[in-house]
C-alpha cells in the first residue's frame, strides 16, 4: 500500500454522541484509522480501547488528516470547536443536523477558510448504523469532487446517496422526508385513536391501514406531476369539492368517538381554502392544487 | 335455475350518482336483473338501454327484490326516499357514506321494521368499481347471515371485506383509513413545498419520498402493538425526547424556506404535550404514546 492509500483510509471524526460512536465503531470495525475528539474526553477514551487515536484539541484531531468529519450536537458547536483551527486543504464532511441555510452559510464558511466542503442529512439512526438491511442511508450535497473522493469511506456506515452541489440540499431532502413521515405518522395516529374502546383490535386495522397507505402513496408520484406540469384537473380521480365535501363525514364520526380533531383539521382547512379561493377554478382539481398554498 | 336461484341473482338499488351508476353497470354487465330508481329519473332511464329495470318508487322498486342496495346522497336521504316503504323481510346493504353512528342507528331502524342491515364503506372511487386489478374493495359491518347471502353479488362491484356485526365498524374502518391518508397527503404537501423554488425537480424528490414513506410505515405495526400491550417504552428506536428536540429543525427549515408551518405543527404540539405532561416518564418512549392524548 502507498502512503496516498493510507492517507485515503484515515480520517477523524468530531463528536462522539450517539450517533458519533455508532459512525466511530464502523470505521474501526472496517479496518480504518480513525482519530477521534469529543468535548467531554469520556466517550472519546471509551473508543481508545477499539483502535482510535484520540486527540486531545480539535486542533490536533483536524491536523491528523485530510477528511474531517463532524457530527457534533448542533451548527454552533461546530463554531465553538474549530475556532482558530486551520482548515486550509482539508475536506469536511459535516453530519451535524442542520437546516439548508445553515448548510449552505457552513459551506461558505469553509471555503472561505480553504476547505472543500460537503453537507449531510442521516436517514438513519444510530441502530441503523452499520447495518444496512435496515435501510437507514445518508444524504450528502456540495462539492461533487469530495464527495467522489471520500466515498468509499463515507459508505462504510451507510449507504450514500449524492444529491447536488447546493450544500443546503441534504438537510433540504432530509427535513422534507422527515416532514413528511410526521405527516404519515399524524394520519396514523389519528386512525387508532378512532378505534380506542371499540372492539376492534389495532391489529387488526394495521394491516387495513398498512396497505391503503401503500396503495395511496400514489399521490406522492401524482402530486410530483402535476406540481412539475401546473395541470392539476386532468385525469381527477377524486376532486376537490368532493372530497371538501366528504370530510364532513370524518369530523363528525372524531367527533362521535370523542376524538380531538387537531391532527386532520389544518389539511381538510388548506383544501376549503384552495375551494373557496375560486371555486369554479378549482372545484376539478386533485387535492395536490392545495400545495401552492403553503409558500408564503 | 330454480326461481331460488333467480330470485338470489336480481337485486334493487336505489342512488344513481357516480357510485351507484358504477355499481349498476358492473351488476348489469354480469348479468344480474337490477332494478333500479334515482331521485332525478333520467339517470335511471339511462341505465334502462343496459337492461336495468326502472322502477317509479322506492316502494316499487323495493317491492322488486330480497336485496336492497342504497347508495344515496347522505343518511337523511334514506328517511326520504324510504319513508313509508315497507321493508319486513328485506335485506338491507347500506353503500351511502355515513358515520359510525349513523350506521348503528340505522341497523336499529332496520331491524325495527324487520329488515336485515349491512353497512358498508366504500374504499373506492367510482373509476376503480368493476376494476379489481386498481386494489379498491368494500367494507361491511353488521349481519353476518346478510352478508353471506349476498357475498357473490355483493363482490361483483369490487371485492369485499367483513370487518365485524357491529354495524358501526364498515364506517369506522373506513374513516379510519381515509384520516390516516388525508395525514399522510398532508406530510407529502409539506415535503414538496419545502423544495418549491429550488433546482430540485419534485419528481426526483419523489422516489425518496415514497421510498422514506413506506420504509417509516412501520410506525402503523408498532403503534398497534404498543397500544395493545401499553409498553411505549421497550425497544424504542427514537425517543419522544430526541424527537422533539429534532423538531426544531424542521420548523426552521420551513421558516427559511418560506412554507407555512400549519400542517406539521399539530403533531409535533402533540408530542410536545406528551413530554410536558411528565418528562421523567414520557421522554424515553416511542412516539406512539401521544396518541393516548387524542381521545378526549
Amino acid at each position: 500500500m502507498t502512503d496516498t492509500n493510507i492517507a485515503r483510509r484515515s480520517l477523524t471524526l468530531l463528536g462522539l454522541g450517539d450517533m458519533g460512536t455508532a459512525l466511530a465503531r464502523t470505521w474501526l470495525a472496517a479496518g480504518h484509522s480513525l482519530t477521534v475528539w469529543n468535548r467531554t474526553a469520556a466517550k472519546a477514551e471509551a473508543l481508545a480501547g477499539t483502535g482510535a487515536l484520540v486527540a486531545s484539541s480539535p486542533a490536533e484531531a483536524v491536523a491528523a488528516n485530510d477528511l474531517v468529519v463532524l457530527c457534533l450536537l448542533d451548527d454552533a458547536s461546530i463554531d465553538s470547536a474549530l475556532e482558530g483551527t486551520g482548515l486550509d486543504g482539508k475536506g469536511l464532511v459535516n453530519l451535524t443536523t442542520g437546516t439548508p441555510g445553515e448548510g449552505r452559510a457552513r459551506a461558505a464558511w469553509a471555503e472561505a477558510r480553504g476547505a472543500r466542503f460537503v453537507d449531510a442529512g442521516i436517514m438513519a439512526t444510530p441502530a441503523m448504523i452499520g447495518a444496512p438491511e435496515t435501510g437507514g442511508y445518508v444524504l450528502y450535497s456540495g462539492s461533487r469532487a469530495l464527495f467522489d473522493t471520500h466515498r468509499a469511506v463515507l459508505e462504510v456506515p451507510a449507504p450514500a446517496r449524492f444529491v447536488g452541489e447546493d450544500p443546503g440540499h441534504a438537510a433540504l431532502h432530509d427535513v422534507a422526508l422527515l416532514s413528511g413521515m410526521y405527516g404519515m405518522f399524524a394520519g396514523i395516529s389519528h386512525a387508532f385513536a378512532l378505534i380506542e374502546g371499540e372492539d376492534i383490535a389495532p391489529k387488526d386495522l394495521a394491516p387495513l391501514l398498512s396497505e391503503w397507505l401503500g396503495a395511496m402513496g400514489f399521490f406522492v408520484g401524482n402530486a410530483a406531476e402535476r406540481l412539475t406540469s401546473g395541470d392539476f384537473t386532468t385525469g381527477v380521480v377524486s376532486n376537490l369539492a368532493m372530497q371538501v365535501a366528504a370530510t364532513g363525514t370524518l369530523l363528525r364520526t372524531a367527533s362521535e368517538q370523542g376524538v380531538s380533531t387537531e391532527l386532520i383539521d389544518p389539511y381538510f382547512e388548506l383544501m376549503r381554502r384552495r375551494l373557496a379561493a375560486d371555486r369554479a377554478e378549482h372545484a376539478h382539481e386533485d387535492t395536490a392544487g392545495a400545495i401552492t398554498l403553503l409558500r408564503r
